[in-house]
């Protein structure tokens, strides 16, 4: 199996980026202690839109982001998420090397 | 300082995948064993265009972000990848949390 890079672009609602920033550095840290076929996930934020964020990930191969998507962290921390955003996530996943 | 992240959005000319690869798995190479500022330099390309190819980085701030560029490895590499290309590179610049 080949390791897979993923760019997620969350969009946020004006006023909720302490929330959403709060709720997601609960989550990053349950990803990096509990997966060990997730080599980084790293939250970054536009310099030029302050609600525009990008999370940085790689997994080890497609059983591992199978894993991360089912994991009860990461359902929970998307209903928390999902009231924070204001667009539906944009998901890009690319083959890594 | 502030953590930053990177995403290096380069455009391969057809027929330069292979020698592009090249390269920079030795540039990546280079980047992880002398640069303890950078915490990852994933080489990741599209699923739909085998052209577009993805830098996913992050530095710890600023000064190791400024070092990366300034190494002789780099440069050397820019010189080797910069013929593979069909575009100017497109990097993009982000906050890092």
């Amino acid at each position: 199996m080949s390791a897979i890079g993923v760019i997620a672009t969350l969009t946020v609602a004006e006023g909720k980026n302490s929330e959403f920033e709060a709720v997601f550095a609960e989550l990053a840290a349950a990803v990096r202690a509990n997966e060990p076929g997730n080599e980084f996930y790293s939250l970054t934020r536009s310099k030029t839109d302050a609600q525009i964020y990008k999370v940085l990930e790689r997994y080890v191969d497609q059983a591992a982001l199978d894993t991360h998507g089912k994991t009860e962290y990461f359902k929970a921390a998307g209903l928390k998420l999902a009231p924070c955003l204001a667009a539906a996530p944009v998901i890009e996943y690319l083959d890594a090397f």
